[in-house]
């Protein structure tokens, strides 16, 4: 029934969505759908959760940086068009209605939000990261792919996933030294 | 004309907005206003950029963490509850239409990474942040912040604004040693 949901909102946006038409795409009664989901926000946004955690794995490569790095080209790999389409329009409607913001948060945002934070907590465990540092990253790394995705402002490919994890967890030497003066 | 258009959308939102409303409450005609700005969101988006401006000075202390608090603190100040209405339809806006998007990153949003991409650049020169750090330091700053506001994470205040100056401008003691494990 997720996979049918995304199906159906990348073909057809999210306005065009019913539950008449997931219950159809995925062979299921209507009744069967609202017993799991009261809404067909509820569906999308537990379809986005659960194919981000199949889409994008957790590495332990024992690097704060190349952790990030591989967690970050997976996420870009799992942007394709139909899922910016999506999240386009999660942005929109909760920039523009706080209870829907809660909602996308607290049923989308949360689990990516967590996986992350699991990430980062492996490298503050390994102490290569500040402890302090660990919570804003997130919302530092996070906020920094949907200002770009919503203000369409550069791409999100792999070079924009290597440069977040060089910045958040660089080089002993990369910090100092790099500036013209030195 | 700019301040006027502010404080009416702030009372009204952008929706509530019209030019004829805007003229009459700046006290000139309807022509001389179209003379300077083709639409609305052209005066909304200029009046923004201004207020920036006038609101959040540049600091220029010698020392980016420093810089990078008072300029955030200020930029905190200056998000009072008319302007954070202002901002999140801005935001729905931008997310739901390309053109949008493109119009307040190019008239507002581009006033804003200026400013601060002068502050980055002068902690580059003098050797206190890689060059090559600087550009998408931008981006993780200004999208922490929009983040935050869409999707109504935490808040936004002068904590906010010293933290993110510490983990983009970290002590050369912070960033290894206060791992737990150390």
């Amino acid at each position: 029934m997720l996979a049918a949901a995304l199906a159906l909102a990348g073909e057809q946006g999210v306005g065009g969505l019913s539950m008449d038409a997931i219950a159809r795409r995925a062979g299921v009664s209507k009744e069967t759908l609202y017993r799991w989901w009261p809404s067909k926000a509820d569906v999308v946004l537990d379809a986005l959760a659960e194919r981000g955690r199949e889409t994008i794995p957790l590495p332990d490569t024992g690097s704060l940086r190349e952790d990030l790095r591989r967690f970050l080209r997976a996420t870009v790999d799992s942007a394709e068009p139909g899922t910016v389409r999506l999240l386009h329009a999660l942005a929109a409607a909760s920039a523009a209605d706080e209870s829907t913001a809660l909602q996308v948060r607290d049923r989308f945002l949360a689990t990516r939000r967590s996986d992350l934070g699991q990430l980062l907590g492996r490298a503050v465990a390994r102490g290569e990261l500040a402890s302090s540092h660990a919570d804003l990253a997130i919302d530092l790394i996070y906020g920094c792919m949907w200002y770009r995705l919503i203000f369409r402002i550069g791409q999100l490919d792999y070079g924009w996933a290597d440069s977040v994890a060089d910045v958040i967890a660089p080089e002993p030497s990369a910090r100092q030294g790099e500036g013209p003066t030195r």
